[in-house]
């Protein structure tokens, strides 16, 4: 089933109304959260809506946040989100980091007490209309196991990083520090498939094909995989992530990171505020002319898009690509939700009085 | 062959004097050389002296050249390091990133016209002492195909990130952005052995155990190994340390990068000057105080230390740690140095009249 940006836009503004949300949050927040589906990380867009409402419904989300600056120098700021929602924090956050680079050259902002920001990509993209390179980090709900442990320790702790080009489109990473998402295994599960090793491991900790193994009590695996490929460095990548985004700014790490789903509650003995977030902006001109820095730039997307492919490939894929061209896609032709999604949504607009159809 | 530290390092020292480098700069590149070999990054330390004197002879290493910064906000700088040897440009340019943070809370440094720089994790753990989390990244002759390249576009190009404790030791990851290193590579050649697939592309672009397919055309692989495990993103992590390092400050980038190599020209018409590194230091209390962060530190170490382990395994690791007890160890008892590389330092020592024994 294909729906407009538009009404799917509409109709999430709406419900975020419903739950508290003034306007300029809920249209901030439907922006974010829909930049997902149109750049087709499904998982992350409007599928996750009823997840934020029963999250509310809890009060673990503050639709009318006071997000502010806590602590401040003159390239770093932390700061509170006050328990609103993180596609609404994190937006605030990353201008204040935009807006500390205009001044300082540069400006890190580490967020506490925050929830889940949708795509790491929408933030870090924020920095490119100014010329600056953006960079966004979350930590999440424990789903990971570091190399040799058994137990899940980290979140799926996204890295982003957008890089500003001339004609050619910016560069954009937008990645899990796992092997695979968890979205990619939603898709092989209702298909009943099985994954590939290097994946998941089970409850025991031993690698596992199973598709369900995550639910099962088993853990998703560092990028890497498994020791031999270099598993160790999926995890502290991961574990980076988590350092900046909640030990610098006083928000919940490691296994303590609350979890999005709410029927589980967060851990009665936090170490810190809500989940935590970390952006940077680096304007590129406090390094050399934006002028040249974009040329350059230019050069290097042209050089590697037209390298010489290994077989059965017709390109090498610059960081960013697939995402805008399903964008543009999407934006004309449409947003494809599987019945299920569209089930939910429709019992939400039942149930706030907003139409979905 | 067992060599102490002070032997080495008198060596070492004696040999970069004799190339024309001032006292001042031979201990310093001495003690960031041998670090390498120190934390058991043996393909990084003293083996590699006699590459850094080839380059010297091929007029590609300035021993005397005036580091300077070319460009500069309140939290960046461009340094150029004249051509100089990275083991001398990294601690200045690293220097200036801490210097900047003590002002500006962060302080952000790309660096061009450089040469190797020795081991990442040198320059970042710099920002310890001083409070402060220490980047440090560098780009590196092309060795690694991205997905689906046949051509090699990328270097090894690590990164290294360096996190303060507070009784506990520090966090320090010390990574290429590969599946393996090169010196994983030619331990297995050294024993006849295959590779894991993951690690090594043949000529053609296919996935091979041969431990030599580097060396026959080939080329390593991105952190993940193949696009089902996630290649995509270890290409993206090494494309970002590129285009920081080099891109940033002016310095050659991907295929144009000068080959470590003598006996490999540099590319006729390079795209900028030398190598590229990039530094970064923020201050913990820029962010928090710093008691308060270090003791999180230890917590978060401490927890994720002392995790239940997957079967066949006593301990979850944390970064930097099994490099620190080597450090130790190899203090005190000593370097291990292979047959060959002792034959080539001694025709060095007595090529340049510095006793070796």
């Amino acid at each position: 089933m294909i729906f407009s940006y538009n009404q799917l836009f509409e109709f999430t503004k709406g419900i975020l109304m419903q739950i508290g949300c003034p306007e300029k949050d809920a249209l901030l927040a439907a922006d974010v959260l829909l930049s997902a589906d149109l750049r087709g990380v499904d998982s992350h867009g409007v599928a996750r809506l009823s997840g934020y409402v029963r999250l509310w419904e809890k009060g673990r989300i503050n639709p009318i946040p006071q997000i502010k600056i806590v602590h401040e120098t003159p390239s770093t700021a932390v700061v509170d989100g006050d328990g609103g929602l993180g596609l609404v924090v994190a937006p605030y956050a990353m201008q204040v980091a935009i807006d500390k680079a205009k001044n300082a050259g540069t400006g890190w902002v580490s967020v506490k007490h925050s929830n889940h920001y949708g795509i790491a990509g929408y933030h870090a993209m924020m920095a490119l209309e100014h010329d600056m390179i953006g960079i966004s980090l979350t930590n999440a709900s424990p789903l990971v196991s570091p190399t040799f442990s058994k137990e899940r320790l980290l979140g799926t702790n996204p890295i982003s990083v957008a890089i500003p080009a001339d004609k050619q489109p910016p560069f954009v990473a937008d990645m899990a520090t796992t092997t695979a998402a968890n979205g990619k295994l939603e898709i092989l599960q209702r298909k009943n498939l099985d994954a590939p090793l290097g994946w998941v491991q089970d409850k025991e900790g031993h690698p596992t094909a199973d598709s369900n193994g995550v639910k099962k009590g088993g853990a998703l695996l560092p990028l890497g995989g498994d020791r031999e490929h270099g598993s160790h460095k999926g995890y502290a990548l991961g574990a980076i992530v988590d350092i900046f985004s909640a030990v610098l700014s006083g928000a919940n790490y490691g296994p303590w990171v609350p979890p999005f789903v709410a029927f589980l509650d967060p851990d009665p003995n936090p170490v810190g505020e809500g989940i935590g977030h970390f952006f940077g902006a680096m304007r590129v001109d406090a390094f050399r002319p934006a002028d040249e820095f974009k040329s350059h730039m230019d050069n290097w997307i042209e050089r590697f898009r037209k390298a010489e492919t290994t077989p059965g490939h017709e390109k090498v894929i610059i960081p960013g690509d697939p995402e805008r061209e399903l964008e543009a896609e999407r934006k004309k032709s449409g947003i494809p939700l599987l019945a299920p999604v569209v089930e939910d949504l429709k019992n939400l607009g039942e149930r706030f009085g907003v139409s979905f159809s």
